[in-house]
C-alpha cells in the first residue's frame, strides 16, 4: 500500500495489558497478511541497543544518530531535539498497511482503550472506536473481550482496511 | 548543515580495532562541535532490541517495523526485503555533519583503512584517503597512529567538511 497507513492508539491506565492486546492484535493482522507498524511512546529516557555492541558503542561515543544495517533488517537511533509528531512517525512507517501505536492518549486519532477490570473509559468518546475489557457500566461503543482480537482486527478491517 | 553529509567508510580486516577507532573519530568529531552519523555493516542477523521491552515484544510478535518514540530519542527497527543503499542510510541520516560507516569495503566511497599489525593495505588506493597502523612497507597515502584519531579528524575536516 502506497498511500498513508491508517493509524490506530491503544490507550488505557497503565497496566491494563495494553501491550499484551497490542501483541494479539499484532499477530492477528499478520495472520491475515497485512504489514504492521508498531509504535510505542515513552514520556522520558530509553535504551534499546544492547550494550556492547558496536552500535551501542557508536551511540556513547557521542554519535547523534546509529544506523545498523543488515540484508534484511536495518535500525536507526536518532537523538532529537523535539518529539516526533505522529505523521513524522508514519512517514517513516510508510510501507506498511496498518500502524498500531501504544499510548498517544492525547492524539486526536481513531483509538482503542483498554479498560482495568471493572474500569472506566479514561478516553470521551470521540475518536473511540471500541473498549477492550470489561467495563463495570454498559458502554456506548463496541467492546470486545481482551481475548478476543480477531474481533477487533475484523472491526479494524471493515473501517480502516477495505481495499 | 542541510546538504546530503560526506561518508566516509572504515574499513580493514576483522579484529584489527575498527570499531575501536571509529569510536575514537566519533568522539573526536563531537569534541570538535560536529553533529556525527555512524553505519554499522552487518552481513547477516542482527538483533538490537532488549529482550522483554515492549517494542521487543511488538517484533516478536511479527510487526514488520516498529517505532520507539521519546522527546529525546526515537528508534526505529524495520524489517526489508532487500539492503539498503549507502544513499539510502545518508538519507535516513541527513541532519548530521558528517558520516562515519564501519564496513562496505566494496563501496566507491572515500574510505580509511585500519590496518593489522604490520599489515599490508586490503584497498586499492582509490579514495583511500588515508591508513591508520604501523604498515610493514611505507605507504603511498598518508598513514597515521591507532591513537591519533585527531590527526585523522584534522585530515577529514579538512578534506570534506570546510564551510
Amino acid at each position: 500500500m502506497s498511500s498513508v497507513p491508517p493509524l490506530i492508539c491503544i490507550v488505557g491506565h497503565s497496566n491494563t495489558g495494553k501491550t499484551t492486546f497490542l501483541e494479539k492484535l499484532i499477530a492477528e493482522f499478520k495472520r491475515r497478511g497485512y504489514r504492521v507498524g508498531a509504535v510505542k511512546h515513552h514520556h522520558g529516557e530509553f535504551e534499546i541497543d544492547r550494550p556492547g555492541k558496536d552500535s551501542w558503542r557508536f551511540a556513547r561515543a557521542g554519535a547523534d544518530a546509529v544506523c545498523v544495517s543488515a540484508p534484511g533488517k536495518a535500525a536507526l537511533i536518532k537523538k532529537i531535539e523535539r518529539e516526533l509528531s505522529l505523521d513524522e512517525i508514519i512517514s517513516l512507517l510508510n510501507d506498511v498497511d496498518i500502524v498500531l501505536a501504544e499510548g498517544y492518549k492525547s492524539a486526536n486519532r481513531p483509538r482503542i482503550e483498554v479498560l482495568a477490570p471493572q474500569g472506566k473509559p479514561v478516553s470521551n468518546r470521540e475518536n473511540l472506536i471500541c473498549l477492550v475489557g470489561r467495563p463495570a457500566n454498559r458502554p456506548k461503543v463496541p467492546c470486545f473481550d481482551p481475548d478476543d482480537a480477531s474481533g477487533v482486527v475484523s472491526l479494524l478491517e471493515k473501517l480502516f482496511c477495505r481495499v
